[in-house]
C-alpha cells in the first residue's frame, strides 16, 4: 500500500478493515466517509466505541449483556419467570425479542457445544441454567439454539440432562422459512416440515 | 426495536449503522465483535477515528487530503511535477498509486460537474488547476476523470478549457477490463476498445 494518504488515514482504514464484514474497499469507504462528517458524529462514533467497551456487563442471573445486572428482562416484574428461553448468545435475545411473542425470560450459554473448536458442556452456562431451575419455580424450558450440528448437539444433550427434572423442555419448530419458496427449500428443512405438520 | 440490550449498545449500532455499506445486521454484529475485543484495541478504534478528523487536512497546492500541506506526492522532489493528473476524489489517487505507473502528480477536482446535483465549475477546484498550469511549467494534463456521465461531462469540459494553453491533454483509455470477458462488455465500453484499437 502506498504513503499517499498520511499515517491517520491508513491507520483508520487499517482498524476499520480488521471489523467483521468491512474488506479494504469497505473500510475505505467508511474513512472517507468519516472525514467527510463533522466533528460531532466522529466524536459520537468514538464515544460510542468506548462507552460500550466501559458500561456494557453480563447479566449474573441470564448471562445477557446489560448495562446493570440484573438485566431489564431479569428484573422486570411483568415478565413470566417461569419460563426460560435458552439461547446460545446475546444477539438471540434480541432476535426473539423482536418477534414479541415471548413473555419469558431468557438464559444465555455462551455458545453451543463444539468438540472441533475445543468448546465442552463445561464451557457453557449450563451450571448455572441448573442452578437457575433448582427451586422449582421454572415450568418449561424452551431451547433456542441455532439449528446447526453444533446447536442440535447441545439441544440434544440439555434435552437429556433436564428431561429427569420433570420441567417442560421444548424446543424451536423447524420448518419452512415464512416467505420462502418450496422449491429452494434444503431436504432437512422440508423433511422437518413435513414431520411437524399441524392439522388445520 | 427492543431496549433487550442497554443503551450503550443500542447507541453503537446505531452509530455503525450510519457509516456507508453497514445494515442494521453488520452493525449489530461488529458492535458485538467490538464488545468481545480487548480494551485496547477498542481504544485503537476510537483513537484512530478521532485522529483522521484531527489531523487529516487538504494539500494546498494538489488538494489531496495528507497531515502536512504541501503532500508528500507534491513535496517529492523525484516526482515528475510537469505531469499532473486531474481526478475527482482523494481515493482515486490511491488507485492510481496502486498501479505504480505514474510518476507525476495530481490535482484533486473535489467532484465532478453535476447539474442535477447543483455541482458547477465554480464548486470545483478548476481555478486552482489553471493557476498551477500558468508558468508554463508543466507539458501534459491527464484528464483521470470517473468514466460517468459526469465524468465525461468535466473532462469535456476541461479539455476544451486547456486546449487554448497549449498543455498536451489526455484521458485515460477506453476499453476492456483486464481480466475481463468480451461476451459480457457492454456496447459502449466495447465501442471504445475497436475505436482505441493498437497495433501490434
Amino acid at each position: 500500500m502506498t504513503l499517499a494518504y498520511g499515517g491517520a488515514i491508513e491507520h483508520l482504514i487499517d482498524s476499520l478493515a480488521r471489523l467483521p464484514g468491512i474488506g479494504p474497499k469497505g473500510a475505505q469507504r467508511i474513512a472517507f466517509h468519516i472525514l467527510g462528517t463533522t466533528e460531532q458524529d466522529a466524536q459520537d462514533l468514538a464515544d460510542a466505541i468506548l462507552e460500550v467497551k466501559a458500561k456494557v456487563r453480563f447479566c449474573d442471573v441470564c448471562g445477557n449483556i446489560c448495562e446493570s445486572s440484573p438485566c431489564p428482562i431479569c428484573s422486570d416484574p411483568r415478565r413470566d419467570h417461569t419460563v426460560i428461553c435458552v439461547v446460545e448468545e446475546p444477539k438471540d435475545v434480541m432476535s426473539i425479542e423482536r418477534t414479541r411473542e415471548f413473555r419469558g425470560v431468557y438464559h444465555v450459554l455462551g455458545g453451543a457445544i463444539d468438540p472441533m473448536a475445543g468448546v465442552g458442556p463445561a464451557d457453557l452456562s449450563i451450571s448455572e441454567l441448573l442452578e437457575r431451575l433448582r427451586d422449582g419455580a421454572v415450568v418449561e424450558v424452551i431451547l433456542a439454539l441455532d439449528p446447526n450440528i453444533e446447536g442440535e448437539a447441545t439441544t440434544s444433550y440439555l434435552a437429556r440432562l433436564l428431561s429427569p427434572l420433570g420441567i417442560t423442555v421444548t424446543r424451536l419448530a423447524s420448518g419452512l422459512p415464512v416467505g420462502g419458496d418450496l422449491e429452494y427449500a434444503d431436504e432437512v428443512t422440508l423433511g422437518r416440515a413435513l414431520e411437524g405438520r399441524r392439522r388445520m
